[in-house]
């Protein structure tokens, strides 16, 4: 058995500009911009979501700016075979991620759990 | 003096068989799809989250497949104005909300308030 839910969004940004794109997405979320260490810094900005708990971050991307959803787990490997038995397909495995889409298009990342209230929030898959 | 906050995303699907692509989201965010009333449900699936208290639905579209933020505010027309400052373009009025677009490319609405925690989660702008 294994547990997953939303774990948060990524607001993908073509952008040569990091901190100007994570400057406009905080203040208009209202939420504070944490700067990451090392290379994560290069490509990442945190937006703190004391508000609901979400892991929302700030990329920096090559390809045409969106929006993705991250669901988090921990099982990834048993998240993502739930996932291709309900339709979305494997893309590329990144770091210790698996992209995926969705059979509606979307791309979409499992990822491991972080947030502070996974367990008590999470779903329990057979 | 008007607040906003993160609303929650609308999960666009170019797709037309909408209860099939909320059925996916459903099941892969482990939240419960509650069908809506009239027109709306024609185009709108909504996914419970009481996980995290954001207004989370899928939409049925004809343009490609994405996910888009809708932040929610007490005055729609202030919180617009407020977000042409930072670098934000009025796209379009549609019914109640407007479409937006970031300064990095991300179409986003701004909506109605409507979460039960809007008042004591939200931002307040001069």
């Amino acid at each position: 058995m294994h547990k997953s839910k939303l774990g948060g969004f990524i607001i993908d940004c073509r952008t040569s500009d990091l901190p100007a794109a994570a400057d406009f997405w905080g203040a208009a979320l209202g939420m504070p911009i944490r700067e990451l260490p090392g290379a994560e810094g290069q490509l990442y900005r945190r937006l703190e979501d004391s508000q609901h708990g979400l892991e929302i971050e700030v990329q920096k991307v090559e390809h045409p700016s969106r929006v993705h959803l991250d669901i988090e787990t921990d099982d990834i490997e048993a998240e993502v075979r739930r996932l291709e038995a309900l339709g979305a397909k494997r893309i590329q495995s990144v770091q210790t991620w698996w992209v995926m889409e969705a059979p509606t298009g979307q791309r979409f990342c499992v990822v491991q759990a972080s947030s502070p209230k996974f367990h008590e929030r999470a779903a329990q898959w057979p």
